[in-house]
């Protein structure tokens, strides 16, 4: 295939992800935005690359006559629908596991952050407490049970950040896995009663919506931390607003919300949170091996070869 | 030697460090605070129970004609007049190494914390910045060159908690060392220069006083980040307040301040900041595992045995 291909980008900056596309790239653009340059050019886009964030429906598909192919630069694929694109024989891609480490960096350094009180420590330094040489006595991190939620790529990869810690990791998940390195425990009521810490990294799905609920923030008490770089759907976030408030429940870490963004009304005035704006994944350089993915499958479906990560 | 000894605490807390003391023990207590007691039994005390806060010089050892021993339940002895105990053949030791993992934890944590931008990251959700559903990027941990200043044993704990973040590791110190698992750079200047973070956990002297400067800030730049776990004295605090209002440095956290405790005055409107009251080290378990070194070496020297841990 030696003609070029009409490509569209869901979103400008996504062309700075591709600094030397490949010859036959023809990039779909135009004055206005994305919307405008559907409206005119539509009908030439053979390729589309998703961001996975906006919704690409049978409506908005129906605006690509000549769609052969979606490879979307995340790991994710909710947004679009599958079943229309079956019908219609578009293939689609994502590029998934590689911000595993860039996630796992976040909920390790949250989990620590707030084991170690760092919230509380401010505080107590800005409000004037410290008044005595010595502060306050805390607790060693050594052997503090903590409880992973979901041992996937990303749990994996917190585990071994979590491990020279010393920490005493343990962990629930739907199944069991007989080559985990931490022990299982059967249920998650069970991980919450023997942890004073939670690291919530599973996958979302229709079946883990409020997972964690004000039963397990109960069970983890009021030493409890909870840190979530899943979904914010897994969290039940007016529950654990209100235990955090009510001094039922530790400390919180989140890098997820429901729904998103979150503002800072919700926020303001709760005790004892690190709130990051879902950027556990979002490093340039994951992106730019996203990128990669994406453009390999793109590749390969022009040159009728094998797709590395197909969807469909 | 079966009759008692007089053992004086200097803090009425530490008695609960010492939940079974040996027979022969009699703790010297009385009215009023620690003052009132030496006035009145300061003659009878033998061995006195240092926390190396207080000042043992040589006024107040003069208040103490039967002394024989000092034993200091932390690593640090500096509070103790050294040439005086030696003229009176008082025996002085300490309980030093203990706490390095407790101070490493908190130190990776507040390292990591930094280069992942968590205080700017809750000021951008706090500040109703988050308006777009995709956050901020940002760059990824791996490969981020970081420096240890103070490759002792809380700098190769710091090493191990941070190897799993993937950070590119080097370090400086006024000697080399041929076993280092981490390269070594010649100077501070070039470490500075080659890094965005610097974690100081040097031991503190008369020769590293404001050993980091406005220089050393300039070289590791407007993203730079520094964590200190040594002591206040080693970083010049006005110049790096200075450097962090002007956005001329990128962020910092502290444990430790010059003078302590640190006034809240000082830190209300410095940008970017995460700071703990020296508490690295102040965990219920290094302090009651300081206690038994205390205890034994108080044992040995009552019973003319070597000295675990001597100063003198």
């Amino acid at each position: 295939m030696s003609e070029s291909v009409g490509v569209l980008a869901m979103h400008p900056q996504m062309h700075n992800l591709f600094p030397k596309p490949p010859r036959r790239w023809r990039w779909i653009t135009g004055e206005g935005d994305v919307n405008d340059i559907i409206d005119e050019h539509g009908s030439e886009v053979e390729v589309v690359l998703s961001a996975s964030i906006e919704k690409l429906d049978k409506d908005m598909l129906s605006r690509f006559p000549r769609l052969r192919m979606i490879a979307s630069i995340s790991a994710g694929f909710s947004n679009i629908d599958l079943e229309e694109c079956r019908s219609r024989d578009i293939a689609v891609t994502n590029a998934p596991g590689l911000n595993s480490g860039d996630v796992a960096d976040l909920a390790a350094t949250i989990l620590t952050s707030l084991l170690l009180r760092l919230p509380q420590s401010q505080s107590y330094i800005l409000n004037d407490q410290w008044v005595a040489p010595a502060g306050p006595l805390r607790h060693s991190l050594r052997n503090t049970p903590v409880g992973i939620v979901g041992l996937g790529s990303i749990g994996q990869e917190v585990v071994k950040r979590l491990t020279p810690f010393g920490l005493d990791l343990k962990w629930w998940g739907p199944r069991a896995k007989p080559d985990a390195v931490i022990p299982y425990i059967d249920t998650l009521e069970e991980l919450a009663d023997q942890c004073l810490g939670l690291v919530i990294c599973c996958r979302p799905d229709a079946s883990n919506r409020h997972l964690i609920n004000q039963n397990i923030l109960d069970r983890l008490g009021p030493d409890g931390v909870l840190v979530n770089v899943s979904r914010g759907s897994v969290v039940d976030e007016t529950a654990l607003i209100d235990a955090l408030k009510s001094r039922r429940f530790g400390a919180a870490g989140l890098d997820v919300f429901d729904p998103e963004p979150t503002s800072s009304d919700h926020w303001s005035d709760v005790p004892n949170v690190i709130l990051t704006p879902h950027q556990g994944g979002s490093t340039y350089e994951t992106l730019f091996a996203q990128a990669q993915v994406a453009q390999s499958n793109i590749e390969s479906f022009l040159d009728g070869k094998p797709l590395q990560t197909s969807v469909l």
